[in-house]
């Protein structure tokens, strides 16, 4: 199964995956999902948000156990975010069927389509629509970075974009989802343990700085006239790392895009994007109140001008007690493992159709912590004992 | 005259000039520039490097008298870097004529091609390849953004690449060179002057800062499992600033690459890049260096790898003192003024040339000091103070 996935969308000279929604290496992983159905005797749907799900068992009959993840990629992504969790739930149910279990309530895998949001910079696109959380309206406005807008994109890879929209009757036929997904830390590997069960996501948000200076000649200013827009951005990473440090919460500038960006000349416009998350509200409150205040300071001092724009905005996630408590006792009963209970600081489409559907998460050990880039890893054993665990959850759920 | 060349190459959105070297706008500014020369009866040349002249009396005689500067621009540039001197160098001769001053020297206004090097990344192209500082092979090797190299540009644009090369004979018929610019700087501003002359153009150079950190997801990876290159990024662009101002240099990080440039995404490398300059190559090693260390070390404290590369240099280039002393005494005797004596921190066709032949250059006041942006500006008593004090230098180098 690996095998057959592994070389689809990865770039040459990166090593890593570029596995953006509605191209090319996203039709060869959907092609690779079905076939994946097929060749099982599951059926197929494709349903009218663009994911992807394989049936065993009648949907129709209502309280479905559903597992899965997704394929996409962020840029130069690693192997395992996302596509572990579509593996590991083939490969469950290949455990099963070894098993002879026998079935007492629908079963399905499933592929969300778009989970990274690369391509069009909204993250969980095909769970979100689903659940109603983007609006039809939203979804025509996503633009990508050639000005292909979602509809379009989706037109070109055969997929009919006046479909899509809220899918409640869908979501309403499931019982249980719980998505397998790689760690994105350290906990486990620090804990010693191999898998782990979410408690919850935390809130997180983007919130975008623009920094507007003057562009003048770098080589003839003299540094009392300029207003380099680079310098408080500058002060202004520097103030987030700190926030984040003395609130244990998190604080990132990684993307950022500067006018007219030429060696010779002082930037006109400094655009840099904030990515924060923290274990509460508050917490996030006061590290994004303290960059901002920061930010506003250093502006002023440089005679730059600041707006502050927040992007984006997802609030805490709590994984519902009742289905977490049910995989703890499961795991412990079935393979006597200790099973630690872990926030992360990543969304996840369990944490879209949370608000809808009992939902719960399991991990699987990553020994570096490193994620979205291709030294992302989890060892074989590790995996191996994600796919026992998956499958002692699934048994445990749809075969009492 | 100055009509008939300004909506040339405007760009519409930005009201900035965006006339690159051998595009649409560059042909149309030559083709004014060939019928301002032949509306005066003066000889048109197009030399083999693509710079334009037009002569009045016989270049072959030698000891010429050469005044002018450029007509391209860099990405939404304004009206005055360039064409005031060209414009000026017109003006100046009209006025001459209106005198009825006869001319014993030959008398010529140049447009060196390719100045600001804003298409291909090297500037001062024409009278680099003209003075042999370029070398064919080293031509053949530029390339613009487009993938587009200089030969096949040239050919885009009518002219023979084949013939591109130095220039020794043309350059030897010239005795001095005066090139008036527009002041990217406010010492006239702050001094009380309209014209000034150049005394040299500082040192200076462009160094990559390569920061390679490990790409992960900002969300999930904790602070001190980290090493986020955008950190010691931000702390080498403050280091910078504070190296400058210590020694009296200038010093700019205005042009950014990150990857993978992700809202979400730890950076794996941030590459910055530096343009310092000072009045002496002693302060701008020292200024260098400076950043240097503080760099290494930030990188090495964030776990960071850095790598620094020297992209270009230009020593310093002194404009004789015997040519400027004379324009000094012209000016001083012709219309009693104080004429300041003035460094600058950019390159100019006038720095390439005077290592070849004598050399001098005039600067017209600015009162915002802002170049290289729409809002470089002289005011029009300023133009005229500067075509009158051009006529007086060439009546007084070329009518003795």
């Amino acid at each position: 199964m690996w095998r057959e996935l592994e070389p689809l969308g990865r770039h040459a000279d990166s090593g890593g995956y570029r596995r953006f929604a509605w191209t090319g290496a996203d039709t060869d992983c959907r092609a690779w999902f079905r076939a994946q159905a097929e060749s099982r005797g599951l059926r197929y749907e494709l349903d009218r948000n663009g994911n992807q799900w394989a049936w065993l068992g009648d949907p129709a009959a209502g309280d479905a156990v559903v597992t899965g993840s997704h394929l996409d990629s962020v840029p130069d992504g690693g192997a395992f975010d996302g596509p572990l969790g579509v593996v590991s739930s083939f490969a469950a149910l290949d455990e099963l069927r070894g098993r002879q279990v026998r079935f007492t309530r629908p079963l399905a895998v499933v592929n969300f389509g778009d989970e990274e949001g690369a391509r069009f910079g909204l993250a969980c696109v095909g769970s979100r629509l689903a659940a109603g959380q983007l609006t039809v309206e939203q979804a025509h406005r996503l633009t990508d970075a050639d000005g292909v807008t979602l509809p379009q994109a989706m037109e070109r890879a055969g997929h009919d974009p006046d479909t899509i929209g809220p899918d409640p009757e869908r979501l309403a036929r499931i019982g249980a989802f719980v998505e397998l997904h790689v760690e994105q830390g350290r906990a486990l590997d620090l804990s010693g343990d191999r898998i782990g069960i979410a408690s919850a996501i935390w809130p997180h948000g983007r919130w975008r700085f623009d920094f507007r200076g003057e562009a003048n000649h770098a080589g003839t200013t003299r540094l009392v006239d300029r207003h380099d827009p680079m310098l408080p951005y500058a002060e202004t990473v520097l103030a987030a790392r700190r926030e984040a440090r003395v609130t244990g919460a998190v604080a990132t500038f990684g993307k950022i895009s500067v006018e007219p960006n030429g060696v010779n000349a002082i930037p006109s416009l400094v655009r840099g994007w904030l990515d924060s998350r923290a274990a509460d509200q508050p917490t996030l409150d006061t590290v994004v109140a303290g960059v901002e205040k920061a930010a506003r300071e250093y502006a002023q001092a440089h005679g730059v001008e600041l707006d502050v724009v927040r992007e984006s905005f997802t609030p805490v996630v709590e994984f519902g007690h009742a289905l977490r408590d049910e995989l703890a006792r499961i795991l412990t009963t079935a393979a006597d493992l200790t099973v630690p209970v872990l926030g992360t600081g990543a969304g996840h489409d369990a944490g879209i159709l949370s608000g809808t559907v009992p939902t719960a998460m399991l991990f699987v050990r990553n020994p570096t912590g490193v994620s979205h880039s291709p030294a992302e890893y989890a060892a074989e054993d590790d995996c191996v004992a994600g796919v026992t665990a998956l499958a002692d959850v699934l048994e445990g759920l749809a075969c009492r």
